[in-house]
């Protein structure tokens, strides 16, 4: 099984690629803060516009057109192998925070991508999901070219 | 488009079936209190309960077995149509809720459920959803013959 | 109890204000489309925003700050007394939303909302949520002056 | 800050407490399996109960009561500092999930949990979660004396 190898820089500089979003209050919970479990679509919602500021949205993805996801073969899924989170100081409701994410570790069939969460110029969290490509059906299956030159050193 | 018609009774002797669940702390928010889209996942799972007692978990009424789902033509989803909630009393973090279930307003293609939520003997929310069946595909499709049989006069 | 009385319309003309959201992958079911829960939170994130746009961002209403909330008594809540909400054709992930709202049916201590859904020229869903004020330990108090002046006649 | 140190084992005997919950509908998504965010809300459940079956319900630490929290001064929350999670194999609708749970490396101030996910004898995930004791403002708090009993020697 993959096992995550990147660990994510607490400095904004060192990632391509940003996208802000705003908290819901359907995400807080009875500590007044965001739930925990609400970081992980964040991090999600910030893979997916990724995707889509470099060409290959990820519904072109799934559907497996030929020109976005390189893919002749059909479509693809990112499956979510691994992820974990350091929580540095609790989201609030209503606050508008920066999804900074890198992707690296890119093997035949998986990839990761550190994120790192900030509002301001303060950390809130860092993150690394893991994830591996799959066909329409769940089996292992090699990833389209065009992932392997973003994550290259 | 189908309307809601069934009226929620507040007496718990007008519902065949009742399932317990125990709200969670993600379900809470900073009110202190269960968010109000929490109750819709606990309608879904009080449903799902229903159809497993009565011989037709969504699972086979999904896959199209023809035991189960009464279907020689493939699998059926109960798309929602419709939900209403009305919330009487604010649900807290480990509460152990009662969703009580009745069936009813069934035609060709779509029926109803009321349901009854309640902690002990005191009411906190009552709710109706309207349902339509659909095959594997989204397409509207004939409700198995024995859901008919559920929410007769 | 206040009843649910706006019948929302399906012309976006009938609505002064539009949020745009876009959907999450996180928000999707087994069915391949939007789960009908996740919709509860697309109206109270537009409720939100709108509130912000009219200069009453609703962290200030729950703070109690005098100029935004109209309140010297301290913070206020809009809880959710009952939702409606009527699904017509299935949202998919990647979707973008707008959601549209309207105020109506104020009187001393509730409001109640109205919202279409739409995604490009096509309605989507129409919802009515019905509010009613509390203070921060729960208790129904009057609505800020503010509210009545958005909902009139 | 605190760092993940315990490693989930795969051996079920290694944990002193099992929680049985049931996958629901709403916590599936578009590829058919339960949407990898919706673990986090099983490990806080199986928590709950833990805490609950050795006479130390989450309600009463939050609240503080004396005889349960060991806390006279007031109430607790074991915020979230640091969770990871190992997906090994798709967990799907209506699926039966035993989560086992093991407490460790306790400090004055925090303590991690293990958990092993399986259904019937195949692992389906593994995961951990760091913990610190904070105040009811948020505030760094010394763990109540009876949690350094749970982590052993």
């Amino acid at each position: 099984m993959a096992r995550q190898s990147l660990q994510p820089s607490r400095d904004p500089q060192d990632y391509p690629f940003t996208h802000r979003l705003r908290t819901r209050f359907a995400e807080t919970d009875a500590m007044g803060i965001i739930h925990h479990a609400a970081y992980l679509p964040y991090l999600e919602e910030a893979r997916v516009e990724y995707l889509r500021a470099i060409g290959h949205p990820y519904d072109s993805v799934r559907a497996g057109d030929a020109e976005t996801s390189g893919g002749r073969e059909g479509g693809r899924d990112f499956a979510v192998l691994e992820v974990s989170v350091q929580y540095r100081r609790p989201l609030r409701f209503d606050d508008e925070v920066d999804v900074a994410l890198v992707i690296g570790a890119v093997t035949g069939t998986t990839f990761q991508i550190a994120y790192l969460l900030s509002v301001g110029d303060e950390v809130y969290a860092t993150a690394v999901t893991v994830h591996g490509c799959v066909d329409g059906r769940g089996r292992p299956a090699r990833l389209p070219a065009w992932v392997g030159e973003l994550g290259g050193p």
